[in-house]
Formats: structure tokens, C-alpha cells, sequence
């Protein structure tokens, strides 16, 4: 029953879930025990009708009629659906300013991602550390992984390099990639590939400036 | 006739035109003078009918029946596009290690983006130079984009803090916003926000690792 609900949950409601915990921490930290679905709405200025469907394949109990929601147990429920509860290990490979960010990056630790090591091809970054992480020669990225069965691999090279790293990954038996790199890249269909296209998002900026000045 | 056709493009192949250019200029590198919709699908694994529209919409002229498209002329109409040919200023705001990384990316000026300002709230940073971009007091942002006329806002303080800088931002005559912080922004109608989430990237990474880990 417990999986039935997790696996009715949509990718879109899933990306709203980090919001919710968010602002269901912040309620939490201000000792707020119960909270109903249009007063998360209003604080985060979602769609109501949304946020209350998204409570219900979240959370295990039903909402009381007054009370609405118990702040601990939807935060529960919504890190559990996550998988928050048990640390996955991950290792990064491309060792420039992007990866630096992401090793400096807190929350991964509160998503239950942790890099364990991080790859470059550059002699120069070899043996470096990052923010306690050491950086290893890329040829061996395959061999760690499947070593230390890590089944997330992050891609921060430049893109003409991605598809050979991508490929490596899969080979070292990655089940997830986190990819940064301006690419599509091409995958077995049991890996899933997250991408974070940064340039596409400069794209639609631009394009909207563009029109919203020519407006003007 | 010109303006028809760029804005009868959609958002979805708007994001997809950076991976053209990428491809497109690997092609000018090697002196490849035309290249057909097929031939870039394959190379991008890309859908070769969603190329060949995609192509159809941003293209000024019509694909030669053997030869393909002029890879210079593509590059020149995409481009035009999306407004790189003009380069926009922008604000950033935060100055922790995700401002590191986007300070030395070096992408950002290829897509006609240049970063001007920076600021933060911590009088630890003020003063600092992060990649030659000055640090400046949180409280100065609005003023700064109103003097120097700055359009894009870029934020990457917590999300506790995210709502204040945005309407700092919007206060200052910024007409688009990039946001890193992981909240949902509440902008009047005629500003852009273009969310980087990436907490609800790592959701669905953690969710997807969860599913098929149980199934192994």
C-alpha cells in the first residue's frame, strides 16, 4: 500500500516536494504542528487546488477537516518518498568551477546525495582537493564505481566531453546522471539522465528580454 | 517578417537551440560548410522530424533539397535569436559558492550575458572580489540596477531569503529573473523567472534511484 501511493506520485508533483519541505521545516522550526493544504499554497504561492492534490499521494493520512496536516509526519512521509532517509553516494566527474559549487553545495547532503569523488582529465587538478573531496585521473572513473557500487554520477565537463564520460558511467554501472553539460546525451533505457541545461535557461532569459525591451 | 518567425518559436524549441549551436559551431570548427536536420538529429540523438521543424521556424532561409542548411547562416539566424548578438547586464545576488561557479562560467558570454554587480548581506563578503566582479552591500541592489539600467537578476541567496531579493530586484527595474534558490517567486506579470531548481532535480534523481534499486 505503502509503495502503491509512492508510485502514483508524478514527476511534477515530485519537483514541488523540496518546496514543500522547505517551507514545512521553516513551520516546523517555529514549533507549528498542524498546517492545511491552502496555507502551504498561500506561502509559497502555488495553485491551492494543486497543493492539495499533491498532499494527498504524499501523505500516508488523510488531512483533519480543521487541523489539516501534521507538519512532522507530512515532512516524514515527504523525505521517506524521496529517499532522503538513506544516503546515496556519487561521484562527479569534471573538476572546474561547476563542481566546486556542487561539493560546496549543502543541501545535496539533505537530499541524501553524498560526492565521494570527484574526476578530471587535467594533470593539473589531479590530486587536488575540493572542499575535502579528492580529484582522481578520469580513466579510473568506471573502476571506482563499480568498486564502490555508486549508482550516481554527476557530469560537469565541457560538452563535446560528455558523451565519452556518460559512457563510462554506464559502464562503471551508474543507475543516475546528473548532467550539466549543454548536451542530450544518449543512454541504456534503465538510466535515467537529469539534465541541467543552464544554457537553455539563458536562452528563454534572453529571448524574453529581448522581446519585453523591443516592447518598450 | 523577420519578427513573425522568432516569435512563432516555442519555449520548448527555444531551450533545445543551444544544443544546436554547440553542434553548430563544432561544425564550423571543422570547416563543414552545410549540414542537413538528419544529420544534426543523429549527432544530438535528437528526433529528426523535431529538428527539421525546429529548423524550419529559426531559419530565415529554406534547407537546400541535398546540401542541408548553411551551418553559418544558422549560427547567425540562432544567435540573432536569442539576442546574443547584444550583450545584456546582470545583478547576482548571494555570494556563496553557486555565485563562484556562475562568476566563472565562462558560457554566460556567449549567451550575451555579462554579470556587473554582485551582493550579499554578509559583511564577510563585501568588498571581496569574486573573478573581478565586486562585491556590494545587499541593501544597494535596487539602486544599482535603476542607475546602470540592469535587466537581469540573479539570484542565489537561500531560500529563506529568495522573495526579499526578488522584490529588491523587481523594486530596481529588473525585467528577468534566475532563480537558484529553491522557492517559488511571486513577480507581477511582465517579469520572467526562469527557476534552476536543482533540489527538484536531485528529488527526482533519488526517486528514480529508490524505484529501481527495489526492483534489483
Amino acid at each position: 500500500m505503502d509503495d502503491d501511493r509512492k508510485y502514483g506520485v508524478t514527476i511534477q508533483a515530485l519537483r514541488r516536494v523540496p518546496y514543500y519541505l522547505q517551507q514545512l521545516k521553516i513551520l516546523q522550526k517555529n514549533n507549528v504542528e498542524t498546517v492545511s493544504a491552502p496555507k502551504i499554497a498561500e506561502l509559497l504561492y502555488l495553485n491551492e487546488v494543486q497543493v492539495r492534490k499533491d498532499f494527498a499521494s504524499v501523505s500516508l493520512s488523510k488531512g483533519k477537516p480543521k487541523a489539516g496536516f501534521s507538519v512532522s509526519e507530512l515532512i516524514t512521509n515527504m523525505e521517506k518518498l524521496l529517499g532522503y532517509d538513506n544516503t546515496e553516494e556519487a561521484v562527479l566527474v569534471g573538476a572546474g568551477s561547476l563542481a566546486h559549487a556542487l561539493l560546496a553545495y549543502e543541501e545535496l547532503k539533505t537530499y541524501g546525495i553524498k560526492i565521494v569523488a570527484a574526476f578530471d582529465n587535467n594533470a593539473a587538478y589531479i590530486g587536488m582537493e575540493i572542499n575535502g573531496t579528492k580529484v582522481l585521473p578520469a580513466e579510473k572513473v568506471s573502476d571506482l564505481c563499480r568498486r564502490m557500487k555508486v549508482h550516481i554520477g554527476i557530469i560537469t565537463v565541457p560538452a563535446a566531453q560528455a558523451q565519452i564520460v556518460c559512457d563510462q558511467l554506464v559502464a562503471g554501472g551508474v543507475l543516475a546522471i546528473w548532467n550539466f553539460a549543454p548536451v542530450h546525451l544518449s543512454v541504456p533505457d534503465h538510466i535515467l539522465v537529469q539534465n541541467e541545461n543552464l544554457a537553455a535557461s539563458l536562452a528563454v532569459l534572453s529571448k524574453h528580454l529581448k522581446k519585453t525591451i523591443d516592447k518598450i
